[in-house]
């Protein structure tokens, strides 16, 4: 048998954004608005190939640094309240590996005339092949750029 | 807007069963031994709709008291090792309202002669629906009831 291991990790990021909730959701459900943000490095690429925005649909994006490793990312949505909430389920792979699976729960709540967004990252990191670290940093990327999106 | 909540929550349960790993991995996925084992209540019904125990496939159960609320789980497989790990995603409804949506982590390995199983949900309860003490109870009920399977 193959060295396997499981870490289990929850990360939590908020943001208070100038944009009302119906803005702040629709670069969430925007395949064009989500390509813009939705990049965890500068300078990397990335491509949509399938996004259902609907419950029991899939959104399967590649990303990664130009000419490096090309990681894939396949989610599945299993809980949508329009201009509210946001709940996925998912898993990343690179040359074939699964890197880690999780479930991703974002709010959306009013906050004076604009959004307070909340993002929790449920994760089992798988084998070693990624760290809890590299999605802290990879989110709060995105939902910096996030803020350069709804602006 | 309607009231929306979640509460995140992560349940960890460990056992020791006197039975092989790949005895206990298969009595997770083959579909009559999950029915024998896999209902939390005493008494309570369950039926198992679809069961496709591959990368991306969907199983499907009802489950409930007799006469009593029906519930509907919904899970998809998002990693299996076999006779070493099992990790799926899904989301459970009764009467078409979203209670849950999480991730399940089921961890198998040696000890001694026997198998040390260790089971990780990280877990979003919606809209105040369902607990995450039920989720503790059920899963503790059902683990005991694994025991008696793997006899």
């Amino acid at each position: 048998m193959s060295e396997r291991s499981v870490i289990h990790s929850t990360i939590v990021l908020e943001r208070s954004y100038d944009a009302s909730p119906a803005r702040v959701f629709a670069a969430w459900s925007d395949p064009a608005a989500l390509q813009r943000w939705g990049s965890p490095g500068e300078g990397w690429e990335s491509s949509i190939d399938r996004f259902e925005f609907q419950v029991g649909g899939i959104a399967l994006s590649r990303f990664g640094p130009k000419g490096g490793e090309s990681y894939v990312n396949e989610t599945r949505y299993l809980d949508i309240v329009r201009d509210q909430r946001i709940v996925s389920a998912g898993g990343m792979t690179s040359g074939g590996k699964r890197l880690f699976v999780g479930l991703l729960t974002v709010e959306f709540s009013p906050e004076g005339t604009g959004c307070r967004l909340v993002m929790t990252e449920q994760g089992a990191f798988l084998d070693g092949h990624d760290q809890p670290e590299n999605h802290q940093a990879g989110w709060s990327q995105m939902l910096d750029n996030l803020r350069v999106e709804c602006a």
